[in-house]
Formats: structure tokens, C-alpha cells, sequence
């Protein structure tokens, strides 16, 4: 079961000025679920998107990008579960193409403006007769209070829907922002893929919408680490409608831009760690805090040896308090950043929520035992660690590796 | 149950003129089982070592380091088990020392002329009354045909003892190679930590042994992965006695040198198999042949991309071709090295055993799941990955990932 995501999940979804959205049960892998999702904006809105580095991206990823870097304003988004469209070859940029196509035609806009996102199994086709067929019924429902349903319409391995309002002032005047998203990680997701989407109604301008877009990814989605694979379809999407009536954002300068970024942080943030929460299998949520690094990379790289390591997370899921791992993953973490090659270990120092664990190089002297045992017995749980060697730092979220992570991997297809 | 561990076991082993091997039962964690072993070695060996990466790594290494490097004859190694002197401190460098002291005094020799080794939990000091209270039964115990009981003192968690020899002729001569691993792998091993000792009788120099000795764990125990964590205590020692008679083989272009160079990798390819077949909850044998790549290095970089994977291994638990895993792990391989950021996907071909599975970015036209489906229900599996943008070449081997894997490693300290 999800780690604390019921009680953490919003009472209310606020509908964003400028976004309808609309789903469909389109049958694309398995019947009576909801598979299918359009999104409409209003024209007029900036629109700025984070993919996956894999070098197999999915067709609907180069599609995407394609479509933003020709700059035409983007009016819909539509997104199916079910299958990836990945490892499809032409035949997927085709597929890809077509879907924009009939979402462009039913909305009277061109199919450049639409971009296009899937999830689900690789290497086998879209089955095309079907998620056309669904889209006439998903833009019959297009309705700015359906946030709710559509986190539900992006779901696949997720067991919990995803999704968080945000409200904040400007001009004197509110700003909202709603975001929903699916799935278990940016960088390093498990196959059912991340895709994200956060849309305000806020005024800002397409260049520092993209600068912030990516500060906010790597702050979020690109914290966060199930099983260290990355998928070849993940996706983050912002969209400010400007219809809140607000002055537009302009530079960083403005005030108004730190607030803006705030709570655009706060949102991804939520659900970054929502995605952890729902982690295949999850049955403990881990912070990752490591301070006192040389450079933000070497603090992220620490963050991610500690939380990929699938010694770490066993003994995490069995409360072990076996901490001479995290001391290991530490000291392999220069395999992906060179200047963690001299890390001075004797310097290093963690924490295991307030407890101090280990110092000079070894377990504290003053460790005790049950002292781990009571922190390891928690549902969440921070691992501190201080490199002492500079201001930088960084915050990775991770899940522990369970018995039932193998059995949703092993069974997913079937 | 190790993946045909047992039927490609050797039935005899070869002592090596010039090397004896004692074992004790030290009690260090559990009584009644071998867990302490002493190599003696007669003058003039050359003796090469490569050791873990890992920045926490465990006062032995630094010791062994610091002894191969005074380049004083090796005179004697001692390992335990049970406890890994790693993360221990100054505690960990003086009791590692100590170790040293106590046997190069029963040997009378000095203790620069000895290595130690230790393996098992970080983080807790050795227990050295009981182990100090052991060396004299092992030391008493030494003799030349010891291997196999050698083989068995040096396991943790290992299911079976690993042990090979290997025999060539030279000058009319018969040279001996005889090795013994335990644990899981070099770069890439579980915590149980990885050893490797290989001895022979051939006559080689220092310096020839060192380079060659680096190049064979390249292509041996550093071409595994069970889990993706390196171990503290990792270690791969070659001891060449010199015993057999046979010329000194002192450069690269002596005849000789080919040969008790493929001896010698046939050795250390075997032991590092043996330890994917006995990872730990392995059901399958995984061969990762990487080919057509513009260096070793980015073949390596796929190799350890598709074998690190858990969504990959868990899908061979399944004896499930879901490919796209694959295809995914090969797409972000570019992680870790960065010359595969410009990797064209159209061009790669993918086989798994005889079976064309994916070209032209996609699954192959050719392609039958029931001809993939055939070749996962097998116990060894090889994928073969074309890059086809060079001549480099690697191969990795690996694991499945079982629910055995998340039970041995949530329960490994209890």
C-alpha cells in the first residue's frame, strides 16, 4: 500500500481558468477503465516541457518536442495509457502524428498545436482503431472540473491517484495551480513511466517558464529514484494560462517570479513524492538529505548511490538497521561523479533521523543500537549525511525494495 | 539454487608448488563452520592484487596496499569471514595490523610480508581474541592440497564453494593454476563481498603480473553484476610461485605470455561466473554480449545498463520477453557514459539467444513472441546487443532478480 498518501491527499482540486479536461474508456489494454485524456487550453498560454534523456524515447516524446520548438501556441494535449509507443519504429512516429491529427480536427486547431503522451507496455503498437475511436467521447467531456478523474485517466501500475492545488496572491488577485501525475520517477522511473502536468493560471513569459520548468524538475521529479531504470516515455508539462488577470512574469527579477516558483516547486514536490509513496511495492518513504558537498552534482550523486542501492533498500523494507551499507554506497558513489574520488571518509557523518550514526570513519561512539532500530521501525524515515566539504547540497526521495516489487515486475505483463 | 553451478563444478584440484593453506573454525560470527583461512607462500613469488574502488573501503584493503606496495615479498594472506572491518576507524587499521603481526609471528616472517582480508558486516569491529585465538589451528593445518577446504572457509553467503584449475604446458613443463572466489562480484558485487585468489606455479615478473592481473579482473570480475553495490572489501589477488621449473616470463611479447594469459582468464572467468550463478536468489545465467561499439567502454556501459536493471532481471525471473525493458536500459546507458549520448537507436539489433528481437528502433518484423518465449524459459540466456558505430566489444554477465534476493538480503544480518 501506498506510504501515507491517503492522508496526505488534497480535499479539493481548483480548476485552472483557461483548461478543460475530458477522459475516455478506450479500451486500449483492458476494458471499463478510464485510458484516455484531452486536455484544452485556451490560446494564448505559455507551455514549457521536461523529457526523458533516454536514447530510445518514445514516438510521442520527439513528437512533443517537435511541437514546442516550433513555437506555435499549444491548444490540447492528449495522453493514453495502456502502451508506450516506444521501440515502434516509423510506424510510431506515424501513430503518434495521427493521434495529434484527430485531436486537432475535432477541436478545429492545427495538429502541431496538440502534443501527445503515452504509457505503458514497449515495443508493441498503438492500437489506433481504438484510441480514435475513444477521443470524440473524451472531448464530449471536457469540463474544467474534471482534474480529479484525469489524474485517475493517466493511472497504469499506480495504486492511488496524484494530484494537488496550490493558491497564492498576486496583484491581489489569487493565482491556483493544479497538477496531476503518474507513475514512479523522472530519471529513474520503473517502466510504468513518469508524466506530469501542472497547469496556473498565471501570466508569465514562454522563456522564463522554461528556465523555471527545468529548475523545477530537477528539484522534483528528478529527485526522486523506485528502481534506478529510466523510461523512454517520461514527461513534465507546465502550462500558465495567463487568465488570472495577473502581470506577466517577465524576468526572475520580478516579485512576483520567486512566489510563482514557490508554488510550482510545492505542487511538483507533492507529486514527485506521491510517486515515491506509490512506489511498486513501497512500504517505507526515504528522504535523502546530503549537505556539506562541493557541488550540487556530488550531493545528488551520494543522494542516488544511497537510494538505488538495492542493499539499502532491502534492509530499509526489513527495518534492519544495517547501516554499513549506506556507509558503502557512500564510498561508491564516485563511480558517477569523478570528484567524489577524494572524499575524505574519515570527515563524512550520518544521521538516521536525529541519530547519530556514524563519524571518524566508522559507527559513532555514542550509536546505540535500539536507538537505529526505533528510527528503521518508522513508516518515514530521513538519512542525513554531511560530506564536510562544502555548501552544496541536495535532497533525493526513495522507496524500500519489497517482495512485492519483484511480484509487480514479474507479473506486469500479464 | 546456483544456475549449473554444481554440474560445471571441478572434480580435482591442483596444489600449486610453493603454496600451503591452513583453515580454523574462529567462531567469528557462527561456531562450527570454516571461517578463517592462512595462505602460506614460499620466498620469491611475484604476488599482484586489484582492490574495490570504494571510498569506505575496509582497513584490510589499506593495509594489503600499503604491504604490496613496500614490495617486500608476500610471504602469507589470512582471511576471515563473519566481519568486514570496514567503517571500524583507527580500530579497524590496528586490528587489521595486528592480524598481520599475529600470523608473520607463528610464520616468523615479518608482518609488511602479509595481506589480510576480511568479509562480512560493515560497521562492527573483528572480533580478534576469538580470531587471534584461531591462527595457530590454521597455521597448523597448512598443506598443499587444501583447496577445496579453502574454498568452503572463505563463503558467506555463498550456496557453493567456487574452486578451478587449469593447467598448460611450458618449455616441455606442466604450469598449475588453481583459484578460489567467494561472494558476488567486483565492481558490481552484493555485500557479501567478492574475493578472488588464483596461485600458480609459472615464473613471471612483478611487473608483467601486475599489468596482467588488471587486465584479466577487467574481463572477469569486473564484467558481473548481481545487484549494482560495490563492496567495501572487494579483492582479487594472483600469486605466481615460480615453483614449476619454467622461464621467466618477463614481457608481453614472450611466447610464453599468451598462454599463461589465457590460462590465467580462464580461471578468473569461471570463478566470477560461479559467482553470478550463485548470486544471490539467482534462477538464470545472463551472458550481456555488447558488440559494434566505438569503444569498450560504451559496450560496458550497455552491458552493465541491461544487467543492472531490476525491471530487466525481474522480467527474466518471469521468463517473461518483455523486451522493451531491454531496449529502455540500453537507451539510458548514456547515464554512464557520456560518448553514448549520440547513439543512434535505429541502427542497434538486439538478439536474445538465436532470436532477431529488435531493429530499425523497434521490435523486428521477424520477430514471434513465441520464439522469444522459448529462449526465457531457459536457464542460460545470452543477449546480444549490435551498436553498429564500431569494432569495441564487451561481454557482462548477470542474474535474475528473485523473491529470494529481497528475503536473502532482508534477513542477511539476522
Amino acid at each position: 500500500m501506498p506510504v501515507n498518501l491517503a492522508q496526505l491527499a488534497p480535499t479539493d482540486l481548483r480548476p485552472i481558468e483557461g483548461v478543460t479536461l475530458g477522459w475516455a474508456e478506450a479500451n486500449i489494454k483492458k476494458p471499463h477503465r478510464k485510458d484516455l485524456l484531452v486536455m484544452h487550453l485556451a490560446p494564448g498560454c505559455s507551455v514549457a516541457g521536461v523529457f526523458t534523456e533516454n536514447r530510445f524515447c518514445a514516438a510521442p516524446v520527439t513528437v512533443c518536442q517537435d511541437h514546442l520548438a516550433i513555437g506555435n501556441d499549444i491548444r490540447a494535449l492528449v495522453i493514453n495509457t495502456g502502451c508506450a509507443n516506444a521501440g515502434t519504429g516509423t510506424l510510431g512516429m506515424h501513430d503518434a502524428q495521427a493521434t495529434c491529427a484527430a485531436v486537432a480536427s475535432a477541436l478545429q486547431i492545427e495538429p502541431t498545436r496538440v502534443l501527445p503522451f503515452s504509457t505503458g507496455v514497449i515495443l508493441e503498437p498503438l492500437p489506433m482503431a481504438r484510441l480514435l475511436a475513444g477521443i470524440p467521447a473524451a472531448i464530449d467531456r471536457l469540463a474544467p472540473n474534471n482534474w480529479f478523474d484525469a489524474a485517475h485517466a493517466i493511472m497504469t501500475t499506480d495504486v492511488a491517484p496524484k494530484a494537488k492545488s496550490k493558491q497564492i496572491q498576486q496583484d491581489g488577485r489569487t493565482l491556483s495551480f493544479t497538477g496531476i501525475a503518474k507513475g514512479a520517477g523522472m530519471i529513474h522511473p520503473n517502466m510504468a513511466t513518469m508524466l506530469g502536468y501542472i497547469a496556473t493560471d498565471a501570466n508569465i513569459s514562454q522563456t522564463l517558464l522554461n528556465t523555471l520548468t527545468k529548475r523545477v524538475a530537477d528539484a522534483s521529479f528528478n529527485s526522486i529514484t523506485i528502481d534506478g531504470d529510466t523510461s523512454t516515455n517520461d514527461s513534465f508539462i507546465v502550462i500558465a494560462t495567463g487568465q488570472a488577470g495577473t502581470t506577466r512574469i517577465e524576468t526572475e527579477t520580478d516579485p512576483a517570479c520567486a512566489p510563482f516558483y514557490a508554488a510550482l516547486l510545492e505542487v511538483a514536490q507533492y507529486l514527485a513524492q506521491a510517486i515515491v509513496r506509490d512506489g511498486e511495492g513501497a512500504t517505507k518513504f526515504m528522504t535523502i538529505d546530503v549537505s556539506g558537498g562541493a557541488s550540487h552534482a556530488e550531493c545528488k550523486a551520494v543522494g542516488y548511490a544511497i537510494g538505488k542501492s538495492p542493499l539499502v533498500k532491502t534492509a530499509f523494507f526489513a527495518s534492519d538497521p544495517n547501516l554499513g551499507r549506506i556507509l558503502a554506497a557512500i564510498g561508491y558513489a564516485s563511480r558517477e561523479e569523478a570528484s567524489l574520488k577524494d572524499l575524505d571518509t574519515q570527515k563524512i557523518t550520518v544521521h538516521l533521523g536525529d541519530v547519530l550514526v556514524a563519524e571518524h570513519g566508522g559507527r559513532a561512539a555514542s550509536y546505540l543500537e535500539a536507538e537505529g532500530q526505533r528510527i528503521m521501525n518508522e513508516a518515514e524515515i530521513t538519512i542525513k549525511v554531511n560530506l564536510a566539504r562544502g555548501d552544496a547540497h541536495a535532497t533525493v526521495w526513495t522507496c524500500d525494495f519489497s517482495y512485492d516489487y519483484v511480484k509487480i515486475n514479474a507479473d506486469y505483463r500479464s
